[in-house]
């Protein structure tokens, strides 16, 4: 991993306390900031959610946040009650040796659903987790491993960007999508930025981010009971970003994080050997743009003919068709890597073989599909569907 | 297979016209009726459907129905002006030498998308086809092996009914989704019944039929473009069902056919080791215990665990959780294979290695949701998803 920054005035730090099965194996992660930051963040549309989601929930937008602690290897999801006072102890435990309020603290959980967190193991190592707090990159890997369940590489982001006099830095930390075990299914990140800003802003700024970049990716259509993305913006870079410029640099900048993140989430998707661009270009609606590729990404007939190699545009154009948006067959033209497969409603001579070749040979593969019904985009990531993503989650486990 | 009765004055022939590549593999039917019959029939609801789908929903509802004719090997999809031109040929060749309208026969074919029809061949084996038509059991069997594509048995069902006087029959057959080859991905069924009845009658009863049948089975999600149920009624049985009892008997025959030859499709979709029926009860609208039955059926994640014989409660859980239906933890019950495993929003001790030695020991799986909602109930069958599937589907074969 690269070595990345964090914002001033942001630490991080990741260590063992016994919740995975290796006793070395990092589970129990910090990010704090040395002052008071505002905080936002969106959470899972799942209506089935994990105690911390709803813990944390309640307690953004916020103006006062402290730190936010994460742990891995059990989502705390569908735990009743214990589950709640679980969440809101790890929070003050946390809280009470920074000094603030239970309040000021967020908490994510992920893996395992449906047991009971080992809370003693988290409470007993919080100390030692709050101490090695520290702004050095090797202690943001260490928390970014930390947040890891089956990921093979942790996954963080960075950007800087000058802004009127002021050095801005935007780092992000995530973790993909992995179901080895009974229920890993969770996508979390973090996004750390000392540019100063308010609650509305940092939201609104969040919530564009995340539109283009987790909302854009599937790796299996599930949709988690923990997912969960945090902003937290500090201010330490200086005084608040106040004219549009400024903003819409601070935008681009979180905007390029968490499409890293998002995309290193695909790069690490279970089984997976492709790693797919979809573009649909040319709607109406820009929710049309965004449906029709979900549709296609999220067709296990697409999927397992990537997996294959096999340039099989009927199942791209029949998975179109039912994906609820109105199209005519004659407005849809589809390229694979650049080779024109279908225009207007029929297919082409094309080199099928060359095709297929240039799919094996590379990891990525870019489906492009035009339309002539208005001027709305999407761009949408995906995974290929293979034997091992099978493999891995059907390995009997409970 | 049973020996299967069609019902008066229905015939079939199934014969080899060389759309497959074996030479000797039927892929060319015909059902027949001797006298005009009331027709009416449901279509894939894919926006990208096939010529004979479009051809074939013109003429239906319909009063003088004489025949339908179906090919496998290709499903004329996506093929422009010249499909539908091919698929009208097809209609009109079996026309002519049974003396009556092209508007009186219906067509379906199914197979890969994309390709031109190789209707020289089609065109010749017409006559031979219409030479063989015939009442017996073996007739309709080789019509019915005459519609598979990668389908591994025939699929046929019949009722007989009692009904004042009358002995009615309903006999359907059907061809299940599987797609080793580029597209197939094609469910096709074709109901007969002596029973006399008018248009919209007719009509009523197979949409009834296909709600509780057709439309609650899913294989992997995906749409085809060519997906048709017809029903043919000839009345040959004798006078116009009139009274409520009769008309729900035969309601029930036929919602018993649909139903067999849907379950039969999915203890034949591809690679499929387990048999899933999934109930939702107790939910305020029967749409709802529809929508959270059909989210659970169509996730990797549950279909892969109970591949692997895990009873997973987690994937189930959470899957409702991101059906769109409002749902709350605590109204949940599941029960597997009858073993209780959450209850109102909480697990319960259960012996884990029990169930899946259940799950090992048989092809079919219950899973058993219980909401405190309402009174509407929902079945859905769905198969497992195996290696296996994902190797048919992403052999390599354009």
């Amino acid at each position: 991993m690269a070595e990345v920054k964090l914002p001033r005035g942001f630490q991080a730090a990741g260590v063992a306390c016994g919740i995975k099965a290796d006793p070395l194996c990092r589970d129990l992660a910090i990010f704090a900031s040395q002052v008071p930051a505002v905080a936002c963040a969106v959470f899972t549309q799942n209506h089935v959610c994990g105690a911390p989601v709803q813990i944390s929930r309640a307690r953004v937008p916020a103006d006062d946040c402290r730190a936010v602690i994460i742990n891995s290897g059990n989502a705390n999801a569908c735990t009743g009650r214990i589950g709640l006072d679980h969440a809101r102890e790890m929070t003050s435990e946390v809280a009470r040796l920074l000094h603030c309020e239970p309040k000021s603290v967020l908490v994510c959980s992920t893996g395992v659903i449906g047991q009971e967190l080992p809370i003693e193991r988290i409470r007993s190592a919080i100390p030692a987790c709050v101490a090695e707090l520290d702004p050095t990159a090797s202690a943001l890997e260490h928390a970014a491993q930390a947040m890891m369940t089956t990921d093979t590489v942790p996954k963080v982001a960075s950007r800087e960007l000058q802004s009127h006099g002021q050095t801005l830095r935007v780092t992000g930390v995530a973790k993909g999508a992995a179901m080895i075990a009974p229920n890993m299914a969770t996508m979390l990140a973090v996004i750390m930025t000392d540019a100063r800003l308010d609650r509305a802003t940092a939201d609104s700024i969040l919530r564009q981010a995340v539109q283009r970049s987790f909302n854009c990716i599937s790796v299996d259509g599930h949709t988690s009971t923990s997912d969960s993305v945090m902003l937290l913006a500090n201010g330490e870079a200086g005084s608040a970003l106040r004219d549009a410029e400024a903003l819409a640099g601070l935008q681009q900048a979180v905007d390029d994080v968490a499409t890293d993140l998002a995309q290193a989430i695909i790069r690490d998707g279970e089984g997976a050997e492709h790693c797919i661009t979809i573009d649909v270009r040319g709607m109406r609606e820009p929710g049309d743009a965004h449906r029709i590729a979900k549709t296609v990404a999220e067709s296990p007939l697409v999927k397992t003919a990537i997996a294959g190699a096999d340039p099989n545009w009927g199942r791209i154009v029949s998975a179109i068709g039912y994906s609820g948006i109105k199209v005519r067959e004659e407005d849809i033209t589809l390229r694979i890597n650049t080779t024109l497969i279908y225009r207007s409603g029929a297919p082409v001579e094309y080199d099928a073989g060359l095709v297929s070749e240039q799919m094996r040979a590379s990891r990525d593969v870019h489906i492009d599909l035009e339309f002539q019904h208005g001027a709305h985009d999407a761009r949408f990531w995906t995974t290929d569907l293979t034997a091992e993503y099978v493999r891995l989650n059907s390995e009997y486990t409970t």
